[in-house]
Protein backbone atom coordinates (compact mmCIF):
# COMPACT_ATOMS: atom_id res chain seq x y z
CA UNK A 1 0.00 0.00 0.00
CA UNK A 2 1.21 3.50 -0.84
CA UNK A 3 1.33 6.52 1.29
CA UNK A 4 -1.62 8.48 2.35
CA UNK A 5 -2.96 11.35 1.23
CA UNK A 6 -5.32 13.38 2.57
CA UNK A 7 -7.59 16.01 1.05
CA UNK A 8 -10.58 18.26 1.20
CA UNK A 9 -13.74 17.72 -0.43
CA UNK A 10 -16.25 20.29 -0.34
CA UNK A 11 -20.39 19.23 -0.83
CA UNK A 12 -23.70 20.79 0.02
CA UNK A 13 -24.80 19.25 3.02
CA UNK A 14 -28.37 17.86 1.98
CA UNK A 15 -25.93 15.87 -0.31
CA UNK A 16 -23.87 14.46 2.37
CA UNK A 17 -26.96 13.45 4.30
CA UNK A 18 -28.41 11.27 1.75
CA UNK A 19 -24.68 9.77 0.90
CA UNK A 20 -24.24 8.88 4.83
CA UNK A 21 -27.79 7.55 5.30
CA UNK A 22 -26.78 5.25 2.14
CA UNK A 23 -23.87 3.71 3.33
CA UNK A 24 -25.27 3.31 6.63
CA UNK A 25 -28.11 1.33 5.18
CA UNK A 26 -24.98 -0.74 3.07
CA UNK A 27 -22.87 -1.47 6.41
CA UNK A 28 -20.07 1.43 5.64
CA UNK A 29 -18.72 2.13 8.95
CA UNK A 30 -16.56 4.79 7.25
CA UNK A 31 -17.23 7.79 4.92
CA UNK A 32 -13.78 7.76 3.17
CA UNK A 33 -13.91 4.00 2.76
CA UNK A 34 -17.74 4.25 0.89
CA UNK A 35 -16.08 6.89 -1.34
CA UNK A 36 -12.87 4.76 -2.27
CA UNK A 37 -15.26 2.22 -2.90
CA UNK A 38 -16.88 4.43 -5.86
CA UNK A 39 -13.92 5.41 -7.11
CA UNK A 40 -12.55 1.98 -7.34
CA UNK A 41 -15.51 0.51 -9.14
CA UNK A 42 -15.20 3.47 -11.59
CA UNK A 43 -11.51 2.80 -12.16
CA UNK A 44 -12.10 -0.93 -12.68
CA UNK A 45 -14.86 -0.20 -15.61
CA UNK A 46 -12.14 2.03 -16.99
CA UNK A 47 -9.32 -0.86 -17.43
CA UNK A 48 -12.23 -3.11 -19.21
CA UNK A 49 -12.80 -0.33 -22.00
CA UNK A 50 -8.96 -1.40 -23.12
CA UNK A 51 -8.73 -4.79 -24.39
CA UNK A 52 -5.12 -4.53 -23.96
CA UNK A 53 -5.42 -4.21 -20.05
CA UNK A 54 -4.57 -7.31 -17.86
CA UNK A 55 -7.96 -7.94 -16.05
CA UNK A 56 -9.20 -10.61 -14.23
CA UNK A 57 -12.62 -12.20 -13.70
CA UNK A 58 -15.46 -14.63 -13.21
CA UNK A 59 -17.13 -16.20 -15.30
CA UNK A 60 -20.60 -18.01 -13.70
CA UNK A 61 -21.92 -20.84 -15.38
CA UNK A 62 -25.14 -22.70 -14.73
CA UNK A 63 -25.80 -25.84 -16.77
CA UNK A 64 -27.79 -29.48 -16.56
CA UNK A 65 -24.86 -31.65 -16.05
CA UNK A 66 -27.13 -34.69 -17.92
CA UNK A 67 -26.30 -32.23 -21.32
CA UNK A 68 -24.41 -34.62 -23.53
CA UNK A 69 -20.52 -34.28 -23.65
CA UNK A 70 -20.98 -30.67 -22.26
CA UNK A 71 -19.05 -31.15 -18.98
CA UNK A 72 -16.38 -32.28 -21.20
CA UNK A 73 -16.39 -29.61 -23.50
CA UNK A 74 -16.34 -26.25 -20.93
CA UNK A 75 -13.08 -28.36 -19.54
CA UNK A 76 -11.69 -28.92 -22.85
CA UNK A 77 -11.99 -25.08 -23.11
CA UNK A 78 -10.31 -24.08 -20.07
CA UNK A 79 -7.45 -26.19 -21.10
CA UNK A 80 -7.06 -24.25 -24.26
CA UNK A 81 -7.10 -21.28 -22.78
CA UNK A 82 -5.22 -22.46 -19.87
CA UNK A 83 -2.88 -19.25 -19.57
CA UNK A 84 -6.64 -16.98 -18.95
CA UNK A 85 -7.96 -19.90 -16.19
CA UNK A 86 -6.63 -20.03 -12.96
CA UNK A 87 -9.13 -21.61 -11.00
CA UNK A 88 -12.68 -23.45 -11.19
CA UNK A 89 -15.02 -24.19 -8.14
CA UNK A 90 -17.86 -26.64 -8.58
CA UNK A 91 -21.25 -26.79 -6.81
CA UNK A 92 -24.33 -29.12 -7.37
CA UNK A 93 -27.29 -27.31 -7.59
CA UNK A 94 -29.90 -30.45 -7.26
CA UNK A 95 -30.24 -33.48 -9.43
CA UNK A 96 -29.44 -31.64 -12.45
CA UNK A 97 -28.13 -28.68 -12.34
CA UNK A 98 -24.17 -27.45 -11.50
CA UNK A 99 -23.28 -23.92 -11.10
CA UNK A 100 -19.39 -23.95 -12.17
CA UNK A 101 -17.35 -20.55 -11.18
CA UNK A 102 -14.29 -20.26 -13.57
CA UNK A 103 -11.38 -17.72 -12.43
CA UNK A 104 -9.86 -15.90 -15.23
CA UNK A 105 -7.18 -13.58 -15.85
CA UNK A 106 -5.76 -11.89 -18.94
CA UNK A 107 -5.82 -9.18 -21.24
CA UNK A 108 -9.75 -7.73 -21.22
CA UNK A 109 -9.66 -8.79 -24.90
CA UNK A 110 -8.80 -12.61 -24.54
CA UNK A 111 -10.94 -12.61 -21.05
CA UNK A 112 -14.11 -11.53 -23.43
CA UNK A 113 -13.31 -14.01 -26.12
CA UNK A 114 -12.88 -16.95 -23.12
CA UNK A 115 -16.42 -16.07 -21.87
CA UNK A 116 -18.57 -15.57 -25.16
CA UNK A 117 -16.86 -19.13 -25.84
CA UNK A 118 -18.00 -20.46 -22.79
CA UNK A 119 -21.97 -18.75 -22.27
CA UNK A 120 -22.72 -20.01 -26.27
CA UNK A 121 -21.77 -23.89 -25.21
CA UNK A 122 -25.16 -25.82 -25.71
CA UNK A 123 -26.36 -27.11 -22.74
CA UNK A 124 -25.28 -23.51 -20.27
CA UNK A 125 -28.61 -22.22 -19.19
CA UNK A 126 -26.79 -18.81 -18.03
CA UNK A 127 -23.47 -17.32 -17.85
CA UNK A 128 -22.32 -14.16 -16.02
CA UNK A 129 -19.04 -12.28 -16.71
CA UNK A 130 -18.50 -10.44 -13.16
CA UNK A 131 -15.28 -8.03 -14.24
CA UNK A 132 -12.74 -7.49 -11.44
CA UNK A 133 -9.37 -6.72 -11.41
CA UNK A 134 -5.82 -7.54 -10.51
CA UNK A 135 -5.39 -5.42 -8.02
CA UNK A 136 -2.62 -3.68 -9.25
CA UNK A 137 -4.21 -0.29 -9.82
CA UNK A 138 -6.07 -0.51 -6.75
CA UNK A 139 -4.20 0.97 -3.90
CA UNK B 1 -28.86 24.69 -2.54
CA UNK B 2 -28.02 23.76 0.90
CA UNK B 3 -25.17 24.80 2.54
CA UNK B 4 -21.93 23.63 1.93
CA UNK B 5 -19.76 21.30 3.92
CA UNK B 6 -15.85 20.25 3.96
CA UNK B 7 -14.30 17.07 5.27
CA UNK B 8 -11.63 15.11 4.66
CA UNK B 9 -10.89 12.16 2.91
CA UNK B 10 -7.54 9.72 2.76
CA UNK B 11 -7.12 7.62 0.14
CA UNK B 12 -3.66 5.96 -0.65
CA UNK B 13 -1.30 8.33 -3.28
CA UNK B 14 -1.19 5.77 -6.03
CA UNK B 15 -5.29 5.55 -5.68
CA UNK B 16 -5.63 9.13 -6.23
CA UNK B 17 -3.32 9.39 -8.74
CA UNK B 18 -5.32 6.96 -10.49
CA UNK B 19 -8.52 8.62 -10.07
CA UNK B 20 -6.93 12.13 -10.80
CA UNK B 21 -5.88 11.04 -14.18
CA UNK B 22 -9.49 9.09 -14.98
CA UNK B 23 -10.85 12.94 -14.35
CA UNK B 24 -8.73 14.71 -16.54
CA UNK B 25 -9.83 12.03 -19.10
CA UNK B 26 -13.26 12.80 -18.84
CA UNK B 27 -12.87 16.49 -18.85
CA UNK B 28 -13.46 16.81 -14.99
CA UNK B 29 -11.59 20.23 -13.97
CA UNK B 30 -12.12 19.38 -10.17
CA UNK B 31 -11.69 16.75 -7.87
CA UNK B 32 -14.68 17.25 -5.53
CA UNK B 33 -17.02 17.72 -8.37
CA UNK B 34 -16.04 13.76 -9.77
CA UNK B 35 -16.55 12.16 -6.11
CA UNK B 36 -19.92 14.26 -5.73
CA UNK B 37 -21.10 12.84 -9.51
CA UNK B 38 -19.80 9.21 -8.26
CA UNK B 39 -22.10 9.89 -4.72
CA UNK B 40 -25.10 11.43 -7.02
CA UNK B 41 -24.81 8.37 -9.00
CA UNK B 42 -25.03 5.74 -6.80
CA UNK B 43 -27.94 7.70 -4.88
CA UNK B 44 -29.79 7.64 -8.16
CA UNK B 45 -29.25 4.01 -8.82
CA UNK B 46 -30.79 3.40 -4.89
CA UNK B 47 -33.85 5.60 -5.50
CA UNK B 48 -34.80 3.06 -8.24
CA UNK B 49 -34.50 0.48 -6.21
CA UNK B 50 -37.94 1.71 -4.01
CA UNK B 51 -41.13 1.22 -6.50
CA UNK B 52 -42.93 3.64 -4.55
CA UNK B 53 -40.55 6.56 -4.99
CA UNK B 54 -40.93 9.62 -7.17
CA UNK B 55 -38.38 9.52 -10.22
CA UNK B 56 -37.64 10.66 -13.48
CA UNK B 57 -36.59 8.71 -16.77
CA UNK B 58 -36.69 8.96 -20.50
CA UNK B 59 -37.46 6.34 -22.28
CA UNK B 60 -36.42 6.06 -26.16
CA UNK B 61 -38.04 4.33 -28.63
CA UNK B 62 -36.66 3.83 -32.42
CA UNK B 63 -39.29 2.52 -34.57
CA UNK B 64 -40.29 2.50 -38.45
CA UNK B 65 -43.34 4.84 -38.73
CA UNK B 66 -44.25 2.97 -41.46
CA UNK B 67 -45.42 0.39 -39.19
CA UNK B 68 -49.15 0.15 -39.03
CA UNK B 69 -51.19 2.17 -36.31
CA UNK B 70 -47.40 2.11 -34.66
CA UNK B 71 -47.42 6.10 -34.18
CA UNK B 72 -51.25 6.05 -32.97
CA UNK B 73 -50.56 3.45 -30.22
CA UNK B 74 -47.39 5.23 -28.95
CA UNK B 75 -49.26 8.62 -28.72
CA UNK B 76 -52.30 6.42 -27.10
CA UNK B 77 -50.33 5.36 -24.34
CA UNK B 78 -48.50 8.15 -23.98
CA UNK B 79 -52.40 9.72 -23.10
CA UNK B 80 -53.70 6.92 -20.93
CA UNK B 81 -50.51 7.59 -18.67
CA UNK B 82 -50.53 11.54 -19.49
CA UNK B 83 -49.49 11.75 -15.16
CA UNK B 84 -46.43 10.41 -15.69
CA UNK B 85 -45.63 11.52 -19.30
CA UNK B 86 -44.17 15.21 -19.23
CA UNK B 87 -42.74 15.48 -22.74
CA UNK B 88 -41.60 14.21 -26.16
CA UNK B 89 -39.55 15.06 -28.88
CA UNK B 90 -39.08 12.76 -31.98
CA UNK B 91 -36.21 13.01 -34.60
CA UNK B 92 -36.42 12.06 -38.11
CA UNK B 93 -33.49 9.51 -38.79
CA UNK B 94 -34.15 8.30 -42.49
CA UNK B 95 -36.99 7.43 -44.67
CA UNK B 96 -38.27 4.75 -41.93
CA UNK B 97 -36.71 5.24 -38.69
CA UNK B 98 -37.58 7.84 -36.17
CA UNK B 99 -36.16 8.00 -32.81
CA UNK B 100 -38.74 8.82 -29.94
CA UNK B 101 -38.00 10.36 -26.98
CA UNK B 102 -40.37 10.47 -24.16
CA UNK B 103 -39.71 11.97 -20.41
CA UNK B 104 -41.30 10.14 -17.90
CA UNK B 105 -42.37 11.74 -14.30
CA UNK B 106 -43.74 9.25 -11.48
CA UNK B 107 -43.57 6.76 -8.54
CA UNK B 108 -40.58 3.98 -10.35
CA UNK B 109 -42.50 1.49 -10.02
CA UNK B 110 -45.70 3.13 -12.77
CA UNK B 111 -42.51 4.22 -14.59
CA UNK B 112 -41.16 0.97 -15.56
CA UNK B 113 -44.65 -0.72 -15.71
CA UNK B 114 -44.96 2.65 -18.55
CA UNK B 115 -41.76 1.42 -20.35
CA UNK B 116 -42.79 -1.89 -20.42
CA UNK B 117 -45.56 -0.96 -22.50
CA UNK B 118 -43.91 1.43 -24.58
CA UNK B 119 -41.11 -1.63 -25.06
CA UNK B 120 -43.52 -4.20 -25.83
CA UNK B 121 -45.68 -2.80 -28.93
CA UNK B 122 -45.14 -4.30 -32.13
CA UNK B 123 -42.83 -2.40 -34.45
CA UNK B 124 -40.72 -0.68 -31.91
CA UNK B 125 -37.18 -1.86 -32.84
CA UNK B 126 -35.56 -0.54 -30.05
CA UNK B 127 -36.31 0.81 -26.51
CA UNK B 128 -34.29 2.44 -23.97
CA UNK B 129 -34.77 3.15 -20.54
CA UNK B 130 -32.76 6.02 -18.99
CA UNK B 131 -33.06 6.34 -15.36
CA UNK B 132 -32.56 9.62 -14.05
CA UNK B 133 -33.99 11.73 -10.81
CA UNK B 134 -36.10 14.57 -9.95
CA UNK B 135 -33.18 16.29 -8.02
CA UNK B 136 -34.81 16.98 -4.99
CA UNK B 137 -32.23 14.31 -3.30
CA UNK B 138 -29.41 15.63 -4.63
CA UNK B 139 -28.68 18.94 -4.38
CA UNK C 1 -38.30 -3.61 -44.79
CA UNK C 2 -36.75 -7.04 -46.11
CA UNK C 3 -38.38 -10.01 -46.68
CA UNK C 4 -39.86 -12.19 -44.62
CA UNK C 5 -38.48 -15.23 -43.24
CA UNK C 6 -39.64 -17.97 -41.46
CA UNK C 7 -38.07 -20.73 -38.88
CA UNK C 8 -38.26 -22.88 -36.40
CA UNK C 9 -37.26 -22.94 -32.81
CA UNK C 10 -36.77 -25.82 -30.22
CA UNK C 11 -37.23 -25.07 -26.58
CA UNK C 12 -38.20 -27.26 -23.85
CA UNK C 13 -42.05 -26.48 -22.64
CA UNK C 14 -41.25 -25.19 -19.49
CA UNK C 15 -39.11 -22.78 -20.43
CA UNK C 16 -41.92 -21.76 -23.21
CA UNK C 17 -44.22 -21.43 -20.43
CA UNK C 18 -41.89 -19.22 -18.28
CA UNK C 19 -41.04 -16.79 -21.55
CA UNK C 20 -44.81 -17.02 -22.43
CA UNK C 21 -45.36 -15.64 -18.72
CA UNK C 22 -42.95 -12.46 -18.50
CA UNK C 23 -44.20 -11.75 -22.07
CA UNK C 24 -47.91 -11.22 -21.25
CA UNK C 25 -46.38 -9.59 -17.70
CA UNK C 26 -44.84 -7.02 -19.76
CA UNK C 27 -47.66 -6.71 -22.59
CA UNK C 28 -46.47 -8.63 -25.75
CA UNK C 29 -49.35 -10.05 -27.55
CA UNK C 30 -47.09 -11.96 -30.02
CA UNK C 31 -43.77 -14.44 -28.93
CA UNK C 32 -42.51 -13.26 -32.46
CA UNK C 33 -42.11 -9.75 -31.35
CA UNK C 34 -40.60 -10.63 -27.63
CA UNK C 35 -37.45 -12.90 -29.76
CA UNK C 36 -37.07 -10.09 -31.70
CA UNK C 37 -37.26 -7.43 -29.26
CA UNK C 38 -33.89 -9.79 -27.49
CA UNK C 39 -32.50 -9.86 -30.44
CA UNK C 40 -32.13 -6.29 -31.89
CA UNK C 41 -30.97 -5.40 -27.95
CA UNK C 42 -28.18 -7.73 -28.43
CA UNK C 43 -27.12 -6.37 -31.70
CA UNK C 44 -27.36 -2.79 -30.59
CA UNK C 45 -25.19 -3.85 -27.99
CA UNK C 46 -22.69 -5.33 -30.14
CA UNK C 47 -22.57 -1.95 -31.99
CA UNK C 48 -21.92 0.52 -29.08
CA UNK C 49 -18.43 -2.44 -29.45
CA UNK C 50 -16.91 -0.89 -32.09
CA UNK C 51 -16.01 2.95 -31.43
CA UNK C 52 -15.98 3.83 -35.65
CA UNK C 53 -19.18 2.40 -35.72
CA UNK C 54 -22.53 4.79 -36.33
CA UNK C 55 -24.91 5.21 -33.79
CA UNK C 56 -27.33 6.72 -32.04
CA UNK C 57 -27.86 8.10 -28.39
CA UNK C 58 -29.69 10.24 -25.90
CA UNK C 59 -27.84 11.87 -23.09
CA UNK C 60 -30.28 13.12 -20.32
CA UNK C 61 -29.10 15.56 -17.88
CA UNK C 62 -30.20 16.84 -14.35
CA UNK C 63 -28.93 19.66 -13.22
CA UNK C 64 -29.56 23.40 -11.12
CA UNK C 65 -29.62 26.29 -13.58
CA UNK C 66 -28.99 28.55 -11.00
CA UNK C 67 -25.40 27.07 -11.19
CA UNK C 68 -23.55 29.99 -12.99
CA UNK C 69 -22.72 29.93 -16.66
CA UNK C 70 -23.83 26.09 -16.63
CA UNK C 71 -26.69 26.23 -19.12
CA UNK C 72 -24.64 28.40 -21.17
CA UNK C 73 -21.25 25.83 -20.84
CA UNK C 74 -24.16 22.92 -22.02
CA UNK C 75 -25.01 25.15 -24.98
CA UNK C 76 -21.49 25.88 -26.17
CA UNK C 77 -20.57 22.59 -26.13
CA UNK C 78 -23.65 21.33 -28.47
CA UNK C 79 -22.58 24.10 -30.58
CA UNK C 80 -19.13 22.53 -31.03
CA UNK C 81 -20.39 19.04 -31.32
CA UNK C 82 -22.51 20.19 -33.44
CA UNK C 83 -22.10 17.27 -35.86
CA UNK C 84 -23.35 15.09 -33.47
CA UNK C 85 -25.92 16.90 -31.80
CA UNK C 86 -29.74 16.46 -33.58
CA UNK C 87 -31.84 17.71 -31.04
CA UNK C 88 -32.74 18.86 -27.32
CA UNK C 89 -35.42 19.01 -25.47
CA UNK C 90 -35.77 21.13 -21.76
CA UNK C 91 -37.97 20.51 -18.96
CA UNK C 92 -38.63 22.03 -15.90
CA UNK C 93 -38.66 20.24 -13.11
CA UNK C 94 -39.19 22.37 -10.46
CA UNK C 95 -38.25 26.14 -9.47
CA UNK C 96 -34.24 24.45 -9.56
CA UNK C 97 -33.50 21.81 -11.22
CA UNK C 98 -33.86 21.20 -14.90
CA UNK C 99 -34.00 18.07 -17.53
CA UNK C 100 -32.35 18.37 -20.80
CA UNK C 101 -32.40 15.02 -23.34
CA UNK C 102 -29.75 15.83 -25.79
CA UNK C 103 -30.35 13.50 -29.14
CA UNK C 104 -26.42 12.12 -30.20
CA UNK C 105 -25.82 10.46 -34.28
CA UNK C 106 -22.17 9.64 -35.12
CA UNK C 107 -19.89 7.53 -34.26
CA UNK C 108 -19.73 5.54 -31.09
CA UNK C 109 -15.98 6.68 -29.76
CA UNK C 110 -17.45 10.51 -31.01
CA UNK C 111 -20.96 10.28 -28.74
CA UNK C 112 -18.94 9.09 -25.64
CA UNK C 113 -16.87 11.55 -26.00
CA UNK C 114 -19.31 14.12 -25.82
CA UNK C 115 -21.24 12.45 -23.08
CA UNK C 116 -18.08 12.26 -20.75
CA UNK C 117 -17.26 16.14 -21.51
CA UNK C 118 -21.31 17.00 -21.05
CA UNK C 119 -21.32 14.50 -17.30
CA UNK C 120 -18.13 16.01 -16.16
CA UNK C 121 -19.42 19.57 -16.28
CA UNK C 122 -19.87 21.53 -13.27
CA UNK C 123 -23.85 21.65 -11.81
CA UNK C 124 -24.49 18.43 -13.80
CA UNK C 125 -26.38 16.47 -10.95
CA UNK C 126 -26.93 13.16 -13.00
CA UNK C 127 -26.35 12.50 -16.42
CA UNK C 128 -27.11 9.28 -18.26
CA UNK C 129 -26.62 7.85 -21.54
CA UNK C 130 -29.20 5.74 -23.14
CA UNK C 131 -27.29 3.55 -25.97
CA UNK C 132 -29.90 3.46 -29.38
CA UNK C 133 -29.21 3.17 -33.05
CA UNK C 134 -29.90 4.69 -36.01
CA UNK C 135 -31.94 1.57 -37.08
CA UNK C 136 -30.27 0.43 -40.20
CA UNK C 137 -29.10 -2.43 -39.32
CA UNK C 138 -32.45 -3.44 -37.42
CA UNK C 139 -35.16 -4.08 -40.08
CA UNK D 1 -35.25 -31.78 -18.58
CA UNK D 2 -38.97 -31.28 -20.22
CA UNK D 3 -40.72 -31.86 -23.36
CA UNK D 4 -39.29 -30.03 -26.40
CA UNK D 5 -41.67 -27.86 -28.04
CA UNK D 6 -41.16 -26.73 -31.92
CA UNK D 7 -42.57 -22.97 -32.87
CA UNK D 8 -42.37 -20.89 -35.65
CA UNK D 9 -40.61 -17.41 -35.62
CA UNK D 10 -40.70 -14.73 -38.38
CA UNK D 11 -38.04 -12.13 -38.77
CA UNK D 12 -37.28 -10.09 -41.47
CA UNK D 13 -34.21 -11.43 -43.45
CA UNK D 14 -31.95 -8.45 -42.89
CA UNK D 15 -32.81 -9.00 -38.94
CA UNK D 16 -31.87 -12.72 -39.09
CA UNK D 17 -28.54 -11.84 -41.50
CA UNK D 18 -27.53 -9.60 -38.61
CA UNK D 19 -27.89 -12.28 -36.04
CA UNK D 20 -26.29 -15.56 -37.48
CA UNK D 21 -23.26 -12.81 -38.20
CA UNK D 22 -23.46 -12.31 -34.32
CA UNK D 23 -24.11 -15.57 -33.29
CA UNK D 24 -21.39 -16.82 -35.67
CA UNK D 25 -18.75 -14.21 -33.88
CA UNK D 26 -19.58 -15.69 -30.40
CA UNK D 27 -19.15 -18.91 -31.47
CA UNK D 28 -22.78 -20.05 -31.37
CA UNK D 29 -23.34 -22.82 -33.57
CA UNK D 30 -27.07 -23.08 -33.57
CA UNK D 31 -29.94 -20.25 -34.40
CA UNK D 32 -32.02 -22.03 -31.44
CA UNK D 33 -29.86 -22.09 -28.87
CA UNK D 34 -28.86 -18.33 -28.85
CA UNK D 35 -32.50 -17.80 -28.68
CA UNK D 36 -32.87 -20.06 -25.44
CA UNK D 37 -29.48 -18.16 -24.12
CA UNK D 38 -31.01 -14.56 -24.89
CA UNK D 39 -34.61 -16.02 -23.08
CA UNK D 40 -33.30 -17.27 -20.15
CA UNK D 41 -30.94 -14.65 -19.51
CA UNK D 42 -33.71 -12.15 -20.07
CA UNK D 43 -35.64 -14.68 -17.17
CA UNK D 44 -33.09 -14.78 -14.57
CA UNK D 45 -32.99 -10.83 -14.78
CA UNK D 46 -36.74 -10.85 -13.59
CA UNK D 47 -35.93 -13.24 -10.85
CA UNK D 48 -34.51 -10.98 -9.69
CA UNK D 49 -36.69 -8.01 -9.18
CA UNK D 50 -38.69 -10.28 -7.02
CA UNK D 51 -37.15 -10.03 -3.58
CA UNK D 52 -38.59 -13.03 -2.52
CA UNK D 53 -37.67 -15.11 -5.38
CA UNK D 54 -35.01 -18.27 -4.52
CA UNK D 55 -32.08 -17.37 -6.60
CA UNK D 56 -28.01 -17.80 -6.68
CA UNK D 57 -25.12 -15.44 -7.10
CA UNK D 58 -21.68 -14.88 -6.63
CA UNK D 59 -20.06 -12.52 -4.87
CA UNK D 60 -16.18 -11.64 -6.49
CA UNK D 61 -13.92 -9.90 -3.67
CA UNK D 62 -10.32 -8.33 -4.35
CA UNK D 63 -8.66 -7.11 -1.68
CA UNK D 64 -5.09 -7.05 0.25
CA UNK D 65 -5.15 -9.71 2.71
CA UNK D 66 -2.73 -7.28 4.91
CA UNK D 67 -5.14 -5.37 5.57
CA UNK D 68 -5.70 -6.29 9.38
CA UNK D 69 -7.95 -8.63 10.27
CA UNK D 70 -10.09 -8.21 6.94
CA UNK D 71 -9.95 -12.20 6.00
CA UNK D 72 -11.76 -13.08 9.68
CA UNK D 73 -14.03 -10.82 8.97
CA UNK D 74 -14.98 -12.14 6.01
CA UNK D 75 -14.56 -15.38 7.23
CA UNK D 76 -17.16 -14.34 10.25
CA UNK D 77 -19.38 -12.91 7.83
CA UNK D 78 -19.57 -16.42 6.11
CA UNK D 79 -20.20 -18.37 9.32
CA UNK D 80 -23.21 -15.78 10.06
CA UNK D 81 -24.45 -15.86 6.86
CA UNK D 82 -24.00 -20.00 6.16
CA UNK D 83 -27.46 -20.66 4.88
CA UNK D 84 -26.61 -18.78 2.14
CA UNK D 85 -22.99 -19.14 1.60
CA UNK D 86 -22.41 -22.34 -0.72
CA UNK D 87 -19.24 -22.14 -1.09
CA UNK D 88 -15.72 -20.35 -1.28
CA UNK D 89 -12.93 -19.93 -3.60
CA UNK D 90 -9.56 -18.48 -3.14
CA UNK D 91 -6.68 -17.42 -5.34
CA UNK D 92 -3.92 -15.59 -4.59
CA UNK D 93 -3.67 -12.63 -7.48
CA UNK D 94 0.18 -11.22 -6.34
CA UNK D 95 2.24 -10.94 -2.73
CA UNK D 96 -0.63 -7.96 -1.42
CA UNK D 97 -4.09 -9.42 -3.43
CA UNK D 98 -6.49 -12.19 -3.15
CA UNK D 99 -9.43 -12.79 -5.32
CA UNK D 100 -12.22 -14.77 -3.23
CA UNK D 101 -15.65 -16.05 -5.33
CA UNK D 102 -18.56 -16.62 -2.76
CA UNK D 103 -21.22 -18.59 -3.89
CA UNK D 104 -24.42 -17.41 -2.39
CA UNK D 105 -27.64 -18.90 -2.58
CA UNK D 106 -30.89 -17.76 -1.41
CA UNK D 107 -33.84 -15.20 -1.30
CA UNK D 108 -32.81 -12.78 -3.47
CA UNK D 109 -33.30 -10.00 -0.65
CA UNK D 110 -30.91 -11.83 1.39
CA UNK D 111 -28.81 -12.46 -0.97
CA UNK D 112 -28.24 -8.50 -1.76
CA UNK D 113 -28.03 -7.67 1.97
CA UNK D 114 -25.09 -10.24 2.43
CA UNK D 115 -23.56 -9.01 -0.79
CA UNK D 116 -23.47 -5.60 0.63
CA UNK D 117 -22.03 -6.17 4.10
CA UNK D 118 -19.12 -7.82 2.12
CA UNK D 119 -18.38 -4.99 -0.54
CA UNK D 120 -18.32 -2.53 2.23
CA UNK D 121 -15.79 -3.99 4.76
CA UNK D 122 -12.55 -2.12 5.00
CA UNK D 123 -9.86 -3.22 2.56
CA UNK D 124 -12.19 -4.75 0.08
CA UNK D 125 -10.71 -3.13 -2.81
CA UNK D 126 -13.59 -4.60 -5.52
CA UNK D 127 -16.40 -6.08 -4.99
CA UNK D 128 -18.62 -7.52 -7.98
CA UNK D 129 -22.22 -9.58 -7.68
CA UNK D 130 -22.95 -11.54 -10.25
CA UNK D 131 -26.53 -12.42 -10.70
CA UNK D 132 -27.71 -15.95 -11.28
CA UNK D 133 -30.30 -18.84 -10.96
CA UNK D 134 -30.40 -22.19 -9.14
CA UNK D 135 -31.76 -23.17 -12.59
CA UNK D 136 -35.39 -24.55 -11.45
CA UNK D 137 -37.31 -22.22 -13.92
CA UNK D 138 -34.65 -22.53 -16.76
CA UNK D 139 -35.13 -26.11 -18.62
Amino acid sequence: MSDLERYTVTMPRDLLQSFDARNARKGYRNRSEAIRDLIRAALVQDEWTRPGERVAATMTLVYDHHTRALADKITELQHEFNEQVASTLHIHLDHHNCLEVIVLRGKAGQVRALADALASLKGVKHAQLALTTEGRLLS
